[in-house]
């Protein structure tokens, strides 16, 4: 195992310090953002026995998912993700090795998401308890919330759906990672570029983490509006089900409304499934299948715990 | 107890959103610093068994504290603190009371440091698990790091020391939080302010978190030079012993190096304990007593766990 500093050495040997600023080792990481441009925020947890389980989520692929799904809420709200705080408290009985296999995830998606990891902190504790922040930017103004989507507007879905969860089902009876739904579940993808690219055409964004109905749901409530959704023009993820891509969580999809929004970006689909409503006092999915119309009731993504 | 959905509403309702930006319950906060200036980032964590117990620390303290440390560190940098993320993990059992109380703590400390709860997430786990990122700024190249003591340099503590450590062992025998070594330890005072208005005076800065040995010793090894304290100066909390004041932690006082610091800020005592000297490869502190002089170990703050 690490103690406290060796963990805090192996950091700061592994990823080297801002050529310009102050980074880890020093009580706070000095950066500079783009100049005139607004700072975007979040922070994302993974806990183990409530995001993941030691057993059969691979160090790697928890340090990878703890930055991704933080470049996707960024992405989110078409902003560009820029500098990484990491805390990371483990059991003192944890092996070096799986410290090190995490930092390769880390350091992996680091590179990925162009990204630079500046500082956070370290502890002990019982179970292992990952909580990133991540530090973006967007041109003033031009952040996408989830507030403004109007009846009229088409709502669109990059990529597709249900993959992570059927992986997540995949991974308990045993399946390898290079499986693509299970890799979805370990190694998730955001759209950041999309969500950065299609950020000036849109009305409102949010990524798929809970699962589809409850995350157009959220864009639904704020924004005061209702949906009417084609249940045949989902884009179901190979061998997912009609079910888990409606409620299956942590695809890292995005969810959009707006008018005359492309069909692609680059090579990931973007597609219509259906049409922001008017609404007054609930604002909910209606559901479109061959059979009728009903009202979808949002149910989303269940933690272990 | 509240369900996460319940919390996250919690949290929406208590801390208001900012007027000019998109705040909490959004994918990301979007805020934005002072034109023209450098961004301060910082992550400390509070976890149950390691850093507190549940039985002896109040919540309310917990929230304080959670931003009362991540201000200091700021402050040690010599910037300004602003925008907090924070990230909050609790067992499902836990009552609302203890949420509450808890994000008392936060809302106090938000009012006194002028800082505003932008973010962050929350999730279930068994243990408690605070995670606090704190966002601040500072004028291009004039933040403080903890490499730059030179030999000649005065060395200087603000405040008294030891009187958090003592604190924490009056608390563990049942002293309530009325006295004032227990207040200390349980509503530490962040001494960001001095901070700013010494930074322009001084060459390295740091704030006492693991103790004055250890931080002392981070300022000497990033600097490449030793230090010579009298040990007789070293300003101690009343009631702290010698020991205490040397090794206890969590003190959030800072020790700062330089020249012509002034004795005082508002109210504040800075005393002049001694002096940074050459040193080739161990840098060090040399502690004067009244019977001579020996090595001082670092020997920090210990954590439960």
């Amino acid at each position: 195992m690490f103690t406290e500093k060796q963990l805090i050495e192996r950091i700061r040997c592994r990823f080297s310090e801002l050529s310009t600023g102050i980074g880890i080792g020093d009580d706070a990481a000095v950066v500079d953002l783009p100049p005139g441009s607004s700072t975007v925020l979040c922070s994302d947890m993974l806990v183990e026995g409530t995001h993941f389980r030691r057993s059969t989520h691979p160090a790697d692929s928890l340090g990878f998912k703890a930055i991704a799904i933080n470049v996707s809420d960024v992405g989110a709200m078409g902003a560009v993700p820029a500098f990484v705080l990491l805390s990371l408290a483990v059991p003192s009985d944890l092996g070096t090795q799986w410290t090190e296999d995490f930092f390769d995830g880390i350091a992996k998606a680091c590179e990925v998401f162009d990204v630079h990891l500046v500082g956070g902190d370290s502890s002990m504790a019982e179970k292992i308890f990952i909580d990133v922040s991540l530090i973006g930017h967007v041109r003033p103004g031009h952040a996408v919330s989830r507030r403004c989507a109007r009846p009229g507007d088409g709502i669109f879905v990059t990529g597709s759906l249900g993959g992570s969860a059927q992986g997540l089902t995949l991974l308990e009876h045993g399946t390898p990672a290079d499986d693509a739904s299970v890799r979805r579940h370990l190694y998730p993808v955001p759209r950041h570029r999309v969500g950065q690219e299609l950020a000036p055409h849109v009305t409102a964004m949010i990524d798929v983490s809970d699962g589809f109905s409850v995350d157009l749901t959220h864009i639904l409530e704020e924004s005061g509006v209702s949906a009417r959704i084609e249940a045949l023009r989902i884009p179901r993820h190979p061998g997912a089900d009609f079910d888990l891509a409606l409620h299956g969580g942590e695809d890292y999809e995005l969810i959009v409304t707006g008018k005359g929004i492309p069909d692609h970006f680059e090579d990931i689909p973007i597609t219509a499934v259906g049409r922001i409503t008017e609404s007054t006092r609930h604002h909910q999915i209606y559901l479109l299948t061959d059979t009728g119309e009903e009202i979808l009731t949002p149910r989303g993504w269940q933690h272990f715990a």
